[in-house]
């Protein structure tokens, strides 16, 4: 189990979200406690939270925020400040599909029991009720997601992953990490290949944080030293996380997750992908069709604290890569595996999940 | 034209190599006066200078400045000293095949010399002089491999290439970056993409600054993202140099090339390894028998003045990695190209070069 909790809401309604200041790790833990929507606004953008779903949790709760302090206001002028406070939530990052769903899912909820809601100050219960309820599910579905995933590995195995899609990037134990912390509570012995993940380290700062501090063997490598470690026939399976997969199975996931899947197809390395249903986005036919976010130029030139592109130089900084549904072995959801994903298949899990209406 | 030299010998004998200290840049432009053979061991290991062909050329230098405070010594007597110099020259670095062919040229020079000399003084002349047409031969192979390279290149290309391969890594004009500084002088117009090169970010404090320097159009990206690029279609041609290749054509070159290979290959664009001939290393087979060196884990852990791995969490750092030949478009040398490169082609050319005994 991870030992880590990486977003909780603190106290009942008129609480605060806490949040682990992910920026400051490894060197410092520190929390954060956001009161109001541009606080977390503010925290998603730094990435101080981030991650498919605890981005997700987090706009949730972002939502409650921006509704509890207002309940003197009447159901109906709740409601539209809702959809006001959610749409300035859905801004904070263009490419995360869980920030929408979860956003969509406290717009829904609220719409469906509206009705029954007495006053501003019922509605905003109802929302925290559900805001908590997207956070246990979340949880739940990362445990889901391990046993599933931890089928997959093999005592002695050492696996490769990119970026942070642990505990701390969800409400629970994670995504790609979920299979391992599973694994290694089944008494298999692991070791694990964290890529540093550039720009922004979050492999070498928090991947390596949390599995080192749950006891599970972690060496960083640079991004471009995985090619170096599957050509030395070190890497049994990689596992990653996904920020948005298209209905035909294209993963969007961290600038690189898409380099790591080449290589992997070449030295015949399995290459799964770890996601929950909220993840895919049945409206999107393709991964060409997913906008990619374009960051700083800050992050590439002066991310550590001192200038490494010289003044005048240009950069070009992607957040995210589609890797195409041919690379992927399968896809980890907490319904089961979706091998060789493609559009049938994706298709088919979905209305399984009850995420997809069935064919008419 | 880059705008640099990266190593001049300042006076006759009796003077001393003075380097620009390259882990200053790009924030600073400083020169080191090295006078002594510690100190030249000190600034190859700390790759103040670095590059196979501008090793070679400050461990020729090296040679010399281990012999000319000598040179009250017999002529037999100095050169027994100087092959404990060059026995300590060649410590410094165990990858580069430059800097044991330069100083394998320099003994040899000096055992062909030594029964015409007079005196330590001669000897120390010859030494000098042998290692000043080290360097000025370096330079007229980078414009030849540049003069070859550049036929590949039209105009309105985009380029990739991977850590530093220029100006600053040899005696000349560079290796992989040559081709683009005579298409340049030819008039065409080219973009280059440099990935930054973790851990010790060449590409991004070095190439990015000469080819800027040069008034060449380029872009830093962090290593992660060069199969983007290419799936993004952005890249028409890479370029890249080596720090050894073996008979078989295999390169051994900065760890993460062997990445930009498998990439490359798997989106069709050419993959060029730009070398001089005595970047060859007929005496090895083939990349596995080449010794990769692994590096200081602080390089990974705190590479940027601030820690940005865990305490407690291992790395793996090794500095190299070996491409096999088989993912080679072209092998451009001062002799003219090696297109898809293998043993027999690579024999040829060693022997057309006179770098290898004519086959018996």
């Amino acid at each position: 189990m991870p030992a880590v909790q990486t977003i909780t809401w603190e106290g009942a309604l008129s609480g605060h979200a806490r949040l682990i200041e992910q920026t400051l790790l490894p060197e410092r833990t520190e929390y954060l406690d956001v009161r109001d929507v541009p606080g977390m606004v503010d925290a998603i953008y730094r990435l101080a939270v981030r991650g498919a779903p605890a981005i997700g949790v987090a706009a949730a709760y972002g939502a409650v925020l921006g509704i509890q302090n207002e309940t003197g206001r009447s159901v109906p002028d709740l409601l539209r400040h809702l959809d006001e406070v959610c749409s300035t939530l859905a801004a904070a990052r263009p490419t995360a599909v869980n920030l929408f769903w979860a956003l969509e899912r406290m717009k829904r909820h609220a719409a469906a029991v509206a009705g029954g809601c007495a006053d501003g100050r019922a509605l905003a219960e109802e929302l925290l009720a559900e805001a908590q309820r997207v956070h246990a599910e979340d949880a739940d579905q990362c445990r889901r997601m391990g046993e599933h995933g931890a089928e997959l590995i093999r005592d002695g195995m050492t696996l490769l992953t990119h970026c942070n899609a642990g505990a701390l990037a969800t409400g629970g134990m994670g995504t790609a990490l979920a299979p391992m912390y599973v694994a290694a509570e089944q008494g298999k012995k692991i070791s694990v290949f964290a890529d540093e993940t550039r720009p922004l380290l979050q492999g070498a700062r928090l991947t390596s944080w949390e599995l080192n501090q749950a006891g599970i063997d972690v060496k960083v490598i640079t991004d471009g030293m995985a090619g170096r470690v599957m050509f030395e026939g070190r890497v049994d399976a990689v596992f990653v996380g996904s920020d948005r997969i298209a209905r035909n199975g294209d993963v969007c996931n961290k600038i690189g997750t898409y380099t790591v899947a080449v290589l992997a197809a070449r030295h015949g390395v399995p290459f799964y992908v770890v996601a929950p249903v909220s993840t895919f986005d049945a409206a999107t036919d393709s991964g060409d069709l997913i906008p990619i976010e374009e960051r700083a130029a800050e992050e590439i030139t002066n991310g550590f604290g001192r200038r490494t592109v010289p003044e005048g130089v240009g950069v070009y900084n992607p957040a995210f890569d589609v890797t195409p549904a041919e690379l992927v072995t399968a896809i980890v959801t907490e319904h089961g595996l979706i091998e060789r994903p493609n559009m049938a298949k994706v298709e088919a899990l979905l209305r399984q999940a009850g995420a997809m209406a069935p064919a008419s």
